[in-house]
């Protein structure tokens, strides 16, 4: 079966990104070298239509604000209406209450076609008691279990992201076994993993196959530039590489993805 | 003729920056690469105070709010009275109405030295009908036509960069034909090319000559970049590198102006 | 006897920043070079909690507006109710009455653990007369006599870093004669340095030796980087990497601490 990243590339899918500050530019090199095209917008005024313009929309609440958590309300309904997919990540929830009421509040208000974080902001966004300290995530979690019971409470596909994978939706659980401890090491790693599963989601309806090629191809890609790089700096411009490079058929021979 | 470049790095111009908030590193690092010396500052507290200070001033729109727009037309009006340049980057309007007329709100209220942009960008602020879909410009239009009519609309000098970029004022028009796809696939890379034009008026009268010595310079810088790495993350490290390094000597070998 | 780098290493420490919109990208990567584990988060409805959690508190007013230094005392306040180290940087203190009346405010509210900047920096907060253009910085200042009288009116510890770095408390005078003219080309590596103080602040109760190991571990990794890069692109990957992989044997071979 082909792989989505070519579709990506050739359909070059405009990212609406509503993000924190620390990964903005991050986000933004990311996703030209993956092939798709970013835009940031931040303003009430205006994110409604620059949504309803956009193939596909991210909320990431990293360096939130009251204004903020509005606009994403704002843009996330344009983009229901519009039909086109939306991520929300949502970072550091758990570790301040203004962030899990945030993230609760979109939820309520947006409908999500898929939400990306890892075990500890999962756990807390679904209730499942655990330490979230920073942004880090946490830790001792089961995480097969942690998804099972986080989506029966969210009813939203998940993609549990860690040193093993785990997406889940009403039909199917996915494993994905790429990527590299090195991504750790790089700010916003994460935050642009959500905002590449976006690019995907643009360009298929199949949610389950669209967040596995998604998160395939970026732990591939940390791989390769792994291979090559072992320190935070270099790894990061080599990952940025990687992210232009890697085509279809080393996806393929590289990709290690269980279904159950 | 002796290119600004040297006259740049010898007298280090303070650029300040009211900027999006997706390239401000990739900016202030880029102006120091070049010899000049950033500084960004927002608030409306301040900004008329740091305007007054500055060789130069940038206003880019690119992640804009009704706050930011109203402090850059305060730092804009001290600029004025400062008598130092001022330059426009109107990112990605057309895109939304907010963007548009926040734009045309800044030029009604402050005196600026050249409006940078891509063609999608200059078309729509001069009501010139075209499509913008995201930042990234538009398709299908005839360039030279375009400044012609832009500049007889704003009556304000233009650098309207892509493919080829077009300088255009009262007296001139001038065509460069240096820079690199690759430009393209680095965020920031025209929000940064606005403050190294900033940079350049900051040193010389000659509005004309000052603009594509700075285009020139940049799409030369790029050039050397691109010749030894030919992907984004390391591309974009290489032209730093470049900005710091091209010399005078280089750039006269490879500049590629011509004028009308 | 052993550097805290080790410590720092083994206990990765939490450190909250606010600061500014520059620098956050840098810095997160920074500090994750290190080893620490940074958290950005401004928003008043949040910093407190989060601060509350934090190992250290970063204040850095680089970007300001009226919100964010209420949020900045809102989270030091937490900060000191908790006990954890407050670093502040007052960045471009001088340039403009609204940062220089901004940053005495947090110093009136928050007991402020060490204070990181320039000498311009240091001389404007304690009204020193000097000329600070922009955030680079002045000129032809006697820094350990501006170290003497600048401690003696704000009585908190120092380190002003330049070409030399000097800190002071109230027993001692420390010279560290690391580092390299590079880091002047690199946007936000004194912002960075002030994220590695309170980072080592985080791990001992000494300030004296946290501040003076944190900065000859910065200034030894720039050192290794520039030995292998000399262009401000190529030299800021290598810095990063360095900061990762420069270890306690080679800082204790290479540092140049002396005390009075």
């Amino acid at each position: 079966m082909s792989h989505l990243i070519t579709k990506v590339r050739s359909k070059q899918p405009l990212i609406h990104n509503i993000t924190n500050q620390v990964v903005m530019n991050f986000t933004a090199n990311g996703l030209y070298a993956l092939g798709a095209s970013p835009v940031m917008a931040n303003a009430k005024e205006e994110v409604e239509e620059m949504a309803a313009k956009a193939d596909a929309l991210v909320l990431n609440i990293g360096t939130l604000t009251s204004d903020q958590v509005e606009a994403m309300i704002l843009a996330g309904k344009s983009a229901n209406q519009a039909g086109i997919p939306v991520v929300l990540d949502p970072v550091g929830v758990g570790a301040t209450k203004f962030r899990t009421a945030s993230a609760l509040k979109i939820l309520d208000q947006v409908q999500v076609s898929c939400i990306r974080g890892n075990a500890g902001e999962i756990a807390n966004l679904a209730g499942v008691e655990t330490k979230v300290r920073g942004v880090d995530g946490a830790e001792d979690i089961d995480v097969q279990q942690l998804a099972e019971v986080a989506f029966t409470k969210l009813q939203c596909p998940l993609a549990i992201t860690g040193a093993q994978d785990i997406i889940i939706d009403a039909n199917q659980i996915t494993f994905i076994a790429n990527g590299h401890p090195l991504l750790t090491k790089v700010t916003g790693t994460g935050c642009l993993l959500s905002s590449v599963v976006a690019a995907f989601l643009a360009v298929s309806d199949d949610v389950q196959t669209a967040i596995s090629d998604a998160i395939s191809y970026y732990g591939i890609a940390a791989e390769l530039a792994a291979a090559e790089h072992q320190n935070p700096g270099s790894f990061q411009v080599a990952f940025l590489d990687q992210l232009f490079l890697v085509d279809e058929k080393t996806i393929n021979e590289k990709k290690r993805i269980t279904r159950s």
